[in-house]
């Protein structure tokens, strides 16, 4: 079965990506060690990704997607309900993201220097900014919150989200940040909610 | 003015090291570099900061002092006006962390691999998050604010500003990010509210 030997072979190279970069960091990681770390060679790397720079933007793609599931399957009666139950994803997110964490800052380290990383970088938040503010004019329409902007209460609510994931990541044994974060949610959307 | 001219060094070496690490990266900049850039002797250097971390901390504690005094400028009669006059601190503070985000992305970055690091980098989250608390509870005896959690309370405001500011950094035409933080606090402030 080669398509699915080939589904292996690129989530070895992505396995093999994210430990190297966590180790050595993104710029010092070649193409060399993790194709060795991997057990590939060059050319079924080049088959899979055509620059180093693709294996990354696919490894923050894929963390975004499980994200995206995760939250899809979260939706409750009422929008503030739903946000409220988002923070039980917390927990999911934050075991993903530890080992994650330093690529993400090198990531976004490589982003204040390269233009076409950065707009890889920006790009989750402008992703969940709008469906954020999709959800906001839901809860309009259906009664459950004031008749707010929705650009502004969605961007409350995702720099809430980062903030409690980077503190979250960076000090983790901090606080408890699930509780912290369904409090947090719900003072939000009392501050919102009609 | 042997104290003026000691002061005035010190200055030279933390301008020579935030421009050189947002250049070269905090590894890659050694103490050499920056003395030559400073246009100071390694003796000066060192009888200044004992090491190129201490340099690294000094930086993020002038910062983080910038920050206190402009935080203090700003009380108001009551908590929720304090909390939302902040937001006016915002576009300095971006202006100082612009020349200094990649230094702050490498700092954190070291921060996951190194204890030492990580202790610096988390202590103002800590010291920021007590600080709101404080105020919060002073809401919460003038009558102004609920009777929340001052600690989730803080925790929420401190989210809500570290996720503005990242965002801020990272993407400061993405948004007119003055009036978002504006707009967030008075969202905040209407679920804190008596």
């Amino acid at each position: 079965m080669p398509q699915q030997r080939s589904e292996e072979t690129r989530a070895r190279i992505l396995d093999a990506a994210v430990r190297r970069f966590a180790i050595s960091g993104y710029n010092a990681a070649s193409v060399d060690v993790i194709c060795s770390d991997a057990g590939v060679s060059k050319g079924a790397f080049y088959h899979h990704f055509p620059t180093k720079q693709a294996v990354f933007v696919a490894l923050l793609e894929g963390w975004l997607n499980t994200i995206d599931a995760a939250i899809a399957a979260m939706r409750k009666p009422t929008v503030p309900e739903t946000f409220v139950q988002m923070t039980e994803v917390l927990p999911a997110i934050f075991a993903a993201a530890d080992e994650r964490l330093p690529m993400f800052l090198e990531f976004m380290l490589q982003a204040s220097r390269n233009e076409a990383i950065w707009q890889a970088t920006i790009a989750p938040y402008r992703h969940y900014r709008e469906h954020f503010a999709g959800l906001i004019r839901d809860g309009i329409a259906e009664g459950s919150l004031k008749e707010v902007d929705p650009e502004a209460a969605a961007e409350v609510i995702l720099s809430l989200a980062v903030g409690l994931f980077l503190q979250g990541v960076l000090d983790p044994q901090g606080a408890d940040w699930q509780n912290i974060a369904r409090q947090s949610m719900q003072i939000l959307m009392n501050g919102l909610a009609k």
